[in-house]
């Protein structure tokens, strides 16, 4: 694969709310959009936009926070209850041929493809064969990336 | 302060070398500097350039490797041998005001402003008064930001 945009890094949080106050009055971020439930994942979900040289396309944070008792994020923040740093996600321009490239690789894997946050097909890599980082691969949004 | 770029994320690596593989072969990174040491920090740095949808001025990922025994990142990579996310990196126009602002805030900022990795002075403020994540703030170098 080509190495696309850092779409996003993902932050575990237990409180959203308390992510936004942080992001907005702390950091001065001028761009949350609304938070939204991915049940999939079991995860409520909340992107905060970051600037580039050229606009607002910049790498996303991901606000990520439990969602019902099967949450994949669970046991992350029983580890960090404050929250941090969780995931890196980069994006490809096909999903399913970045796929047949990690598995020729002897990547593992985590689960099938499905839809993630941005409405596009994902799958997740597992840390111990990306240096110590859960990895996502997403494919960029129709009409996006050039 | 105003949100500024994602400048970067810090990965810690037990080695570049490794690293700087794994970025090329797995992830297919086409833009990634040469190393040099920053003995300040006890650490050697890497950048790895991605892309934005209108150029190559993405989030870097900063790989930092441990320089000498007296290294900030010994403790974490005993606790995460594969290495994995240590630091996020925002940008903001003038370091002295960032700094006043976060200790208004009475967040716990860690050491002196010093000469970061981009060569603009730079402050770390402590993760536990950041949601977890070890953050630093870079003053953006000259002649670039809009």
């Amino acid at each position: 694969m080509k190495l696309g945009r850092l779409n996003h890094i993902g932050v575990a949080t237990p409180s959203i709310k308390a992510s936004i106050a942080h992001y907005r009055d702390t950091l001065g971020a001028t761009d949350i959009e609304e938070p939204f439930d991915l049940p999939e994942q079991g995860v409520k979900v909340c992107f905060v936009n970051t600037p580039t040289d050229s606009g607002m396309n910049g790498t996303q944070i991901e606000l990520i926070e439990p969602l019902g008792e099967q949450s994949a994020i669970t046991g992350f923040l029983a580890k960090n209850p404050l929250g941090g740093q969780h995931h890196v996600c980069f994006e490809v321009p096909d999903i399913e041929t970045a796929r047949a490239e990690f598995e020729q690789q002897g990547k593992r894997i985590l689960g099938p493809t499905r839809i993630g946050a941005h409405g596009t097909p994902i799958f997740f890599v597992h840390p111990k064969d990306m240096q110590g980082m859960l990895t996502e691969i997403m494919e960029t949004p129709k009409g996006e990336g050039h």
